[in-house]
């Protein structure tokens, strides 16, 4: 049947893949575990195998479990589509669409959601595995998940706006050790990827869109990378999550809206945020919490503007304009060359008549902010009945009637000894001179003095 | 024939793959349509289909017509061999080569070729759907689309080495959303990738040379990526362009020459051009046309040389020394920590006798150009017949007979309110410093004012 | 047998793939050229092939010899796990673990060791052909090669930790173009890639790791990038290393240690290393040798710390501490936006007493080394049985006991010129101010001088 260690899940003997592919494959794993009994010692026995998933549609009623190293389950297109346009669609509209589901080797999620501190129970995907050594080298490629519907949250959202489901796509309970998701697609989970105590992971080339939450790395870990992913998450969740990691690379990354923050780290130490474009339409943008040090945050392109699609007017994440777009409580981060747009009308800033603050340091010391350029625009909001449109000119617009008065870096009492270079003008920079170190920004017709002063 | 949706184009009952391998994808599309006819309102119904193309040479005829979201054409192998060194070997040498032309997973671009404005016409793919949804999850991955020959283009030049065919490899003409460009092999082709409209595109790791132009992104769009491709254009044409996209990555490109720029942005605002390796034997690398703004140039490295190769010394893309090698109309770009290397030979400065420019400010407000550095030497031009060897014998030539006295940044009187910061001394900067500020790049020998005035 | 040009090597009639996977893909590639005989002068002819590698073990006894452009060798799993790791638990326990070899599409190298010099005979896959055209579009993808054991060094360190066994994973003799190294796994390989020569090669998104050295490029070479891998290497060996090339992008690696550089560039110009995580155990982290010049070294994060694994204490590569995180031997470089994290126990420093140095500019001229961010600080090393968890609680600790006073930027009497912005502190710039140009950190407290002379 598989005599070279590579499963198809339309062609295994038990179960249907329509139906329930989840029972096809813990089928194959079963037989996986059957036939590499061996004790490996003499140099062989546990290869591992693959196992492909056609182009087509495969319902999942059983939660697949992965227990064994050195496994690839891959597919032939990632298949996303959106679904919140077209659940935003009149349903009379519908049978003049040309197709109304994702595609491509696609999984339909189809499990009893998981409850709050359950969430391992609603995944389609869930890698378990105890003892020594860690479960290493598993892979995912090249195919889709889908959570098919949100659920009604209890605020009066139209159901399939909520990004609530209680739905996982790959749920990594244990520590791990080198594995990858790549060219994956993830779609209207609430959950797309979590993984626990990641060491050396790569999540590379991905697209995680209208999920809740889309990549969070929990627990704790080292080395991996998050890298080359189109990303997008609801405006309660994390686009890109992680906590207690070192070491990470998140890098290269396209993160659009609506997540309630681009890039969240928790307790994260000697870490790369650099060279992503990331988009927002909620002040939190970055947010280096829970004494996050030393980490790097370099040449990253942020754009915070308003909200455009009529669905979501209205929605946010909570934060006020005084928050930051980039928010720093921990020390000896590096904050260099970032772009910053904050395009938004001034009659919608929280407090109302407030400046909002772009680069917020709340907590710490020796913070290095430099290099960095903000731009400010007061626009009139403006929306429409097609997200899509309405983002593209949006993105578009940089005809501002006025500039916007912001804070570029503001300073909290309970940050000290930072280092504030060329990131903003005297008046746009808040920080008590006389416990960090500040330059302004030269201003419009400013000389420094005159050169050489040979020192001999 | 096809019970998982994969196909394969070898074994198609329809046509001949060798000889018109285009009849055989279309009437296999024609199949997926037949086959996935229902609405797929019950959660399923036109998941898509994968077809692949084995290694092989198979010549296409007819233009291949994709209107079905959720397709992946696959193949196995980039197939890249240069085809301009060896249209520059006499043909009375090529029987003693070891292979004459591309190969891997290789179309053959055997059509008519379009005209002016009909681009589309000489397609390979052509890829148009109206109507709702846009199309989406289209997928081209590792195979080679080799337009052949290149044709006279009464320049004089020998036809092989003009980059005009009007051949493309892949044309989108309508909004589409996540589509994937991975892993392809683009060569002689005078267009490699035009892409319309596009959201949420990835074009990854390819290998994209020896084509008039590579990656074209046209109409309008956002929330894209261009990375980690290998690109060269020729001499009329772009590597990298796009035209009013917002939230564009560029970033992770090794662009070699020789096209008339490196990356091209038209009406481009939101946008990272960050961390690419750019090669160029022409002024003009990085333009920033048509009031692009808000965009982040960021630690790129930019090489200007010359043209080492016998068979195009003299061609040139019409552009004067005083262009700049990034030059930008339009606002609140920011300009940040990249290298130039400027090595030319002073006796071929044109107009003669002039400084040339390496950042030139053309029209716009409020950008920011900081911490760039500026290496420029004077050498002695030199060609070869190996365009290789030459290429490399140049690339690590660092010995410079003489420094070269360069204008670091050039500010025209339409451009105001920049501000230029350690990117060059006084006398390399020519911007009016009543309307623009500036800080010179600290020179040998100069030393800060006395440091602390503790402020209290 | 393959009619569509694709093998596998479970199926092809010669040879047994468990026994000698060698053995059977050099009768595959002699199948190849068999049948592409065929002068290719009527565009088609030698396409090349696609050899497949299911998952499982598959002894290596023949050196795979490669010299048809085109060929394409996959498996489906790059396979790692630790072998280093497990070497290091008591073999009593080994009935209890999981498994006890990396898995994948293995291939177990089992030749007789290529001595000094003759590294190519240690290969499991040596690539070379001589004539024209250079060898093309050769691509490795997606499988794993284990060179199985480590062997004694005479150093009295346990076998299995020393990275010598005279095995070489892929060694490229001749100049090649295009080719790509894609999702492969190497482990327990004295040198994992060496390539000599190289044009247009991508080296992306593999795992390389408990190799002696990882990815050489050797001879010289250009317009190729090493993006987007994870590597760590031995102490006695390179990370990344590349001579005499040009046009190199570096960028989106996450280099772990303990390799004794992270990147190690001979002779390289106009290359550029940016946006790399890098982490290691000892000083000459980044080194730019041999008169590298007109590189761009940018927004990389380098931490420096302590091996916390008991088989390795005392073990380093040699340099003290003076030598520098980052050390530059040539001219013209750029070192722009970085961030330095030294974190040592100060009683270990190397020499006794020293003042460690971070950036050193050893020899040359006219580099560019700005808004650079150095932390430093004096840890207690610790040490543990288990080398994850010890990493792991290394990296997130950030609470050292004290500042740890460092050189952030030492320049040689024998380097002049240069330009030093806003790297450190006056105190910690150790620079002949008369021949280099010195801008120091601004102190805490420091206020630049009023702003506006207005110059009309």
């Amino acid at each position: 049947m598989s005599s070279n260690n590579h499963y198809d899940v339309t062609t295994w003997p038990v179960g249907n893949p329509s139906e329930d592919v989840g029972e096809v494959i813990n089928s194959i794993i079963a037989d996986i575990k059957d036939r590499q009994t061996a004790t490996d010692a003499n140099n062989g026995g546990k290869p591992g195998a693959v196992i492909y998933i056609p182009p087509g549609d495969y319902r999942l009623r059983t939660q697949v479990l992965i227990d064994v190293s050195f496994l690839r389950i891959h597919g032939s297109g990632h298949g996303f589509t959106s679904s919140s346009i077209r659940f935003n669609v009149p349903e009379d509209e519908w049978p003049d669409l040309h197709e109304l589901w994702p595609g491509g080797s696609r999984i339909l999620v189809d499990l009893p959601p998981g409850g709050d501190g359950e969430e391992s129970k609603g995944a389609a995907f869930y890698v378990e595995r105890s003892g020594s050594p860690r479960i290493s080298s598993v892979e995912f490629s090249n195919f889709c998940i889908d959570g098919l519907h949100f659920a009604p949250d209890g605020s009066g959202m139209h159901p399939e706006n909520t990004y609530v489901n209680g739905k996982t796509g790959i749920y990594v309970a244990n520590a791990n050790d080198s594995f990858r998701v790549n060219g994956m697609g993830f779609v209207y989970l609430e959950n797309a990827l979590t993984i626990y105590n990641a060491d050396a992971l790569s999540v590379h080339d991905n697209f995680i869109a209208e999920c809740g939450s889309c990549i969070e790395l929990r627990g704790w870990g080292q080395a991996s990378k998050i890298t080359d992913n189109l990303v997008g998450a609801g405006p309660k969740g994390h686009s890109i999550y992680a906590e207690n990691h070192g070491g990470l690379l998140i890098t290269a990354n396209n993160v659009f809206p609506r997540g309630a923050s681009s890039v969240h780290l928790d307790g994260v130490t000697r870490s790369s945020v650099t060279n992503n474009r990331l988009h927002s339409f909620y002040p939190g943008m970055v947010v280096l919490a829970a004494n996050s040090s030393e980490n790097l945050v370099a040449t990253n392109h942020f754009l915070r503007d308003h909200e455009p699609w009529t669905p979501f007017l209205g929605v946010d994440n909570g934060l006020d304009d005084l928050n930051g777009l980039l928010c720093v409580s921990g020390s000896n981060n590096s904050v260099i060359g970032n772009h910053f747009s904050e395009i938004i009308d001034s009659q919608s800033i929280r407090p109302a008549g407030a400046t909002p603050v772009i680069i917020r340091l709340m907590a710490g010391v020796g913070n290095f902010v430099s290099n960095n350029h903000v731009v400010a625009m007061d626009v009139h909001a403006t929306s429409s009945g097609s997200a899509f449109e309405a983002q593209v000119d949006a993105l578009l617009t940089t005809e501002a009637s006025d500039g916007l008065a912001v804070t570029a870096v503001m300073v909290d009492p309970a940050s000290a000894r930072n280092t504030i270079l060329d990131s903003g003008s005297d008046a746009q920079v808040i920080a008590d001179r006389a416990v960090n170190a500040f330059r302004a920004t030269p201003a419009v017709g400013f000389q420094a003095a005159p050169e050489p002063l040979v020192v001999q």
